[in-house]
């Protein structure tokens, strides 16, 4: 399927190439044409998408309401009932939901006590997946490790111990590890339970969750994150010799998949509304904090930029379909959901564009695909410069949208001023405070010009 | 007596002035003469203050093993008692504790249950010396305002209810009046409880905790601190027409006053002992995070300064006392005490100097006092022009050495780049990983050379 899918969108898109006649250089007739046709309609979206706070009250009004939105919760399925109904309300085309399986893992109490060398209730979070500790807690002597290889070195050390990972900060892509493998190195070594320092730069005692794995022919055992600070301290206290002894309690347990659901809403198109331009974030989040900004805001930035473009009356010749996919953060069933459910108009798919990198002030898009959809692309691009948006990155895409890349649609992904993303990020502190509504109102306008262009250009272009 | 001592010191000041052979004006001669006879020891103590990380070490092993220090609590006591034994074991003079009787309040379980319009747990930190709830808890529907000009407009909507004050930032001083007053105002209102917005700028759900107030003639109502963003969110709930129902538990509970201690350790003059430059922090902190920062940084600097001049051999010809001041956060009877129990000596006392904003990186002193003391330390703070640390600006001192400073002793803060200091004042982030070992050092340095110089300078500065 992926390949003979693939080789059909290349000979297209080689067919498309040698159709236009258009230059795919920048500043070229390609996009003297974009600048000529729709110069008019992206000031009309940028100047509406800033005229007020409707994006951000609705999100405002989302989070605050639902609360956070994990996966199997009433809260994501409550949340998600309130968007189809709204959606409805806002008139946009062929609303509906459609429902996936998804995992449901719930946390239940837990509690972190250090014992010795002196008594402290220690902020924590389990980590997603995990299992539960039996109800007494798990009390045992901890060791503290920097890395992968140092707990290796020390492996006899931690049989029978909690280990505590305590990297050096070195970046999402290569801290986040501890978190995802910890438990399954911790298990080898011997060891009855894991603790990771939160994975983020800055942290004001802020836990972060997030997504953990087990290995099937290891033992599972429990794993939670503790604050950047209590990593750092216990680590002081393991290299000064003093002795660690800490009671950790969860009831963390995973019931049977529940159901959930993608909720999708179009703009459908005048001339060909089979060929889609798909748009949307993920609307599940952990069950910490409100979800604002992992991924809230991507979600009601798209729908938001949708619902723009109808207000305005700028209905373009290609289908604009906007979905809340559920269930990125611990299964990504949602954009498998997604692909599974539309498995027929794969091919119909010019264009997959997710937002989850929070709705800082937009930078531009990363894109994945091949030349020709990234002079078309670049030429829209250059309608977003007037709002410093228009800067398009080798390679992007997204989670939910991962399943129709690797069957060959292209797939970009919206970027931000994302400098603060993880300090909120999978934390308590993943709240709305955080987003300026002006900042998420240029995402709107950056989502809006993209989507409405790409779905409006003649089909010579394709 | 405050009249009668300032009139002495005027007067002694005076005559001082109308002695010193040396020029006041930045530059003259008294700085030249010390530079020529101080800019070696200056040097020698900056270079030795930077040859280690002992103060940072030191702070650290305080923090980690004996945690937060609330008066009246056994951890400040047992962090007292080491401090006493390792000043002994550092061969300083004169090492004594002073019983002072403090206030013991004690915090207890709290919580604080959204209901509605949606169940959440909340963090929150009961204020010092708030009452409790009763058992069963608060349940009542919350008011939000922003300011007590708001409150005292929409009074009648206050009663029987819940008043969340979410004041914006305004800086630490005008922002704090929510918190100390928060109770009173609310109560004459006719509220049950009140909630203020945490008082910082920044926060991660950070709650922070600190002192507060009520009025004997006013009903007293529990009193507590939510964070910003959930002050924020309520505000939205609030705006929006959203019911917010709260149930507030608290256990809070104000004991008979403890018996604490002021630790007191000297490197005594050569000869001039009897007169006295006291420096310290104080040593007590809220009962939340490890009180690094408040004031533990503060204390350990002052105690590493003058056992840096002691290795050293810097025997300067008047006594340099060091004190930890205990209970400055809830009573600041450490100050009021070390003032009664040197009652007889306070005219001995030179200059007071406190560190207690952080040992962030050093910038120099705030100094209250009159032009002679001020000529003084303008000179001595040239020695630390090399490390960016001399500047003197105008007021200063400190709680602790306020009676001191009533009483007509010149009194003179530490100054330091703390732009995030409030980010974790009276948190749990309050925690040592947030400062530098070298700024640390730096602040050493700084009070080292400071009170070195001025505790050595001839009799005919004064």
């Amino acid at each position: 399927m992926r390949l003979s899918h693939t080789i059909f969108l290349v000979l297209t898109w080689a067919a498309l190439f040698t159709n236009s006649a258009f230059s795919t250089s920048p500043g070229g007739a390609d996009t003297a044409f974009v600048a000529s046709r729709y110069s008019e309609a992206a000031h009309r979206i940028i100047t509406r998408a800033l005229s007020d706070s409707a994006a951000f009250e609705r999100l405002a009004y989302m989070c605050d309401t639902f609360g956070p939105r994990l996966s199997g919760s009433e809260n994501l399925e409550r949340a998600l009932r309130w968007i189809e109904k709204t959606m409805k309300n806002d008139g946009l085309d062929n609303v509906h939901s459609e429902p996936v399986m998804v995992p449901h893992w719930v946390r239940g109490k837990e509690s972190l006590l250090l014992l010795e060398p002196r008594r402290y209730d220690m902020p924590m979070l389990g980590l997603g997946g995990s299992i539960a500790t039996p109800p007494e807690g798990i009390t045992a002597e901890a060791i503290v490790v920097n890395t992968f290889e140092e707990l290796e070195r020390r492996s006899e050390e931690a049989r029978g111990k909690i280990v505590v990972y305590n990297p050096p900060w070195d970046g999402y892509g290569r801290t986040v590890r501890y978190r995802t493998r910890g438990a399954i190195e911790a298990a080898k070594a011997g060891a009855v339970a894991s603790l990771i320092r939160s994975v983020t730069p800055v942290s004001l005692q802020t836990p972060h969750t997030g997504m953990m794995r087990y290995h099937d022919s290891i033992p599972k055992i429990p794993h939670a994150a503790i604050t950047v600070e209590d990593a750092a301290m216990l680590e002081r206290m393991h290299r000064r010799g003093q002795k660690i002894v800490l009671t950790l309690r969860m009831e963390a347990k995973t019931l049977p998949d529940a159901v959930s659901h993608n909720v999708v809403a179009e703009l459908r198109g005048t001339e060909r509304p089979d060929e889609i331009i798909v748009m949307g974030g993920h609307i599940d989040s952990w069950d910490v904090g409100e979800g604002a900004m992992d991924d809230g805001g991507g979600c009601i930035a798209a729908w938001q930029a949708v619902k723009l473009l109808k207000d305005l009356g700028l209905r373009p010749r290609r289908t604009i379909r906007v979905v809340m996919w559920t269930n990125e953060e611990n299964g990504m069933r949602g954009g498998l959901g997604y692909f599974d459910a539309h498995k027929d108009e794969v091919s119909k798919h010019l264009l997959a564009i997710e937002s989850d990198a929070g709705v800082f002030k937009p930078r531009g898009f990363g894109l994945s695909g091949n030349d020709t959809i990234r002079s078309v692309v670049n030429a829209v691009a250059r309608l977003l410069n007037s709002i410093d948006a228009g800067e398009i990155t080798e390679r992007g895409g997204g989670v939910d949208i991962s399943p129709l890349m690797r069957a060959g649609v292209p797939g970009m992904g919206l970027r931000v001023h994302g400098e603060k993303y993880f300090w909120y990020h999978h934390s308590p502190a993943d709240t709305i405070d955080k987003l300026d509504p002006r900042d998420m109102n240029l995402c709107v306008a950056t989502l809006a010009v993209m989507a409405y262009v790409v779905a409006d250009l003649p089909e010579t272009w394709f």
